[in-house]
């Protein structure tokens, strides 16, 4: 693996290694490597020539309130866990690489697919900050593919939406959520959680497999689905941010299920702050 | 000459002709050709192997109160002008394929350079539509060079930042003003002017020179000079929107001349609204 700091010395390495039928996949990543990470380094390995993992804590996707601070980071073990998961290039710039003295772009995805879910209570400023960067890491490294996790299922939006607004000649495959054996959504920030907290954000997991069983089963109240699912939430000892029902596509309230959903979830926990999401599919259990 | 009126046609012309040496220039106008694309293209031809002009009349550059749907638009003779003119590839998109149904994201280039002068009187929307097209056009094309006219100095500084800030692998180089032999910037709008506008026309490129032999001379109050400039505006029968001395990459105002300064000015003139610029050196005529 070789490890480049700069855009000049990424585009170096990667302008030296690509011919003209080779592909390059790229994993864009905040570094704290998991099997989330490892799922997508994967799926890039199966389909491209060449892995590219960058590693960048992206300081403009934090509010001032948010754990830009104590993100954890250990780039060592990251750079050694992405040799041993096979990547090729690690592409690892400092803030002032990525924005030099009078940097004054921002990458803006107007609408729903900002505004909702983690716009809403991050701001809409956060999707901005991560429609910019990654726009700037796709014209670094020019992939062909790059792989997002469904787990940030809103970022995976915003990403295929400005892909194609933009005119991005790269591919946006999104990978299924990894989870822990209890069903636990990997992240970055399960490192936050005591072992006491670990038990109880099971339940962001748990409600949304509850969730998509009673919509598989029949249920087409979005309103209702939603309100249990709070409840159950509650049970549990965790208050949502929000627990909502949304469009898969638009992420617009959905109050009538008659088509897969998007059931989405955010909590904090401890102070650890989740998000989880599940589609849902109406009447797949066939009891409708 | 190939025509393409899709980016999946565009970008399936270039690949055909485009080897690992072979470089791609890129004018990108809104048509009504005129000497000034000629000379831009006369650079392309110079630099590249392969010249592309973009014909595109983007209608989110115009504001509500704006002649978008006046503007000068003749495809044959533009096509014809760029065929003779040695215009490898035209892409001219129709509106639908660059703003499909859906469409939500924008580039925006934040402070001074898209607020300042044209942005302060045409609106800060102006600079994010022009900003978001011509992002849009450069990853269509993949250009190794794009060219814009200093005419347009504020849209080549908001062109020039977000390259550089979202990594864009394009040079942009920014071509001399053309003029008519009286100094009349050459500019599109001008089609709009009857004989007696156009006479009166010739004040804009007069004055701008005038302010610049002021600051040559070793005038360094930018306040006087403007002042100056507006009554000689005045006396010639033009009201301008703006004339001001400004910082030649930050567009703020200048008070005291000590270093090079874009003199800028915008002035309906009949119902053509017509913007020219020049740069101005302190003390360049021998006479601080």
């Amino acid at each position: 693996m070789r490890t480049a700091r700069t855009i000049a010395g990424v585009r170096e390495l990667l302008d030296a290694s690509r011919g003209a039928t080779t592909t390059v996949g790229l994993v864009a990543t905040m570094g704290a490597l998991h099997e989330g990470h490892l799922s997508l380094i994967e799926a890039a390995r199966a389909d491209c020539d060449i892995v590219v993992l960058s590693l960048f804590v992206n300081p403009t996707q934090f509010a001032p309130d948010e754990d830009l601070s104590s993100y954890p980071r250990d780039e060592e073990r990251d750079a050694k866990l992405a040799e041993d998961w096979g990547v090729e290039v690690l592409f690892a710039p400092t803030v002032e690489e990525m924005y030099p003295p009078g940097f004054a772009t921002s990458v803006v995805v107007g609408g729903d697919l900002s505004a909702r879910l983690e716009g809403a209570h991050r701001g809409v400023q956060h999707f901005a900050a991560v429609a910019t960067v990654v726009t700037k890491l796709l014209n670094i490294v020019a992939p062909d593919v790059a792989y997002f996790g469904q787990k940030d299922a809103q970022q995976a939006l915003v990403v295929k939406r400005l892909v194609s607004d933009l005119a991005i000649p790269t591919r946006i495959v999104v990978c299924p959520t990894v989870r822990e054996a209890d069903g636990l959504a990997r992240s970055s920030r399960n490192a936050y959680l005591t072992p006491a907290e670990r038990a109880r954000a099971v339940a962001l997991s748990r409600t949304l497999e509850r969730t998509a069983a009673m919509i598989a089963n029949g249920e087409r109240d979005g309103v209702a689905a939603a309100a249990a699912a709070r409840s159950e939430l509650a049970e549990r000892g965790v208050d949502p941010e929000y627990f909502d029902i949304v469009d898969p596509e638009r992420l617009t309230p959905v109050s009538e299920i008659d088509a897969p959903v998007l059931v989405a979830v955010a909590a904090r926990v401890g102070r650890a702050r989740l998000i989880d999401n599940v589609i849902a599919t109406p009447g797949s259990a066939g009891a409708s």
